[in-house]
């Protein structure tokens, strides 16, 4: 049976996010690119947009107009499935036009022959 | 190297997904826990809730004041990756006290010793 949480996949899932998390504050767009699944498959439901495929994330982040992310994350969970697959999830606290946010951030990561790969994600606000 | 998309397991994860919107429709909490992986590590962000672990879920919905979900769904999409992992998502639309609300969900599906469950899934409507 597949080992739920093996330490060590964990481990280099998590680097992997906060990876992610660091370019997203710094809005690298080369580090979130090459970390999320190069496919027609792959999904990105925003906090406004649903986008399908590679194309469409990659446009919406480089024609981002306020494209500095900060905020604080909380309850960052990583959860790992054999070796090649994981679901990261957290919280974040967001100041929003001046209006505090509480949103939730989930994504599935899949290990192929080239690395781990962001294979769908979901990022919402939750209602004020 | 892993079979993005065999057209079996599709075919296999897309029935059970079915299964568990029409359980949902008719409020089956049975059908919905059992589909649900039974374990702390679970984690569905819904519309207006963070849930970590099966019982807190189970209890959600043990307790929802209207749980009759009617809602028109569209873009179903199942991506699978090998032979025990799987992503569903889609849009859906629903009336919300007299408002038409547009809505996307997300759930990360692994293959155990005993069948597949959502291991994670996220909820969420779009700003108005």
């Amino acid at each position: 049976m597949a080992i739920v949480n093996d330490p060590g996949i964990v481990a280099e899932v998590t680097d992997l996010y906060l990876q992610y998390e660091e370019a997203l504050s710094n809005n690298n767009l080369e580090v979130m690119d090459n970390l999320f699944w190069d496919a027609p498959e792959v999904v990105r439901f925003g906090v406004t947009e649903n986008l399908y495929g590679s194309d469409e994330i990659r446009n919406f982040r480089a024609s981002r107009p306020n494209p500095k992310i900060e905020r604080e994350i909380s309850n960052l969970q990583v959860v790992t499935f054999g070796k090649d697959t994981a679901t990261v999830t957290l919280e974040f606290r967001r100041i929003i036009n001046g209006v505090e946010g509480f949103g939730r951030q989930s994504q599935t990561w899949y290990r192929f022959t080239e690395g781990w790969k962001v294979v769908s994600a979901h990022v919402s606000l939750l209602p004020l």
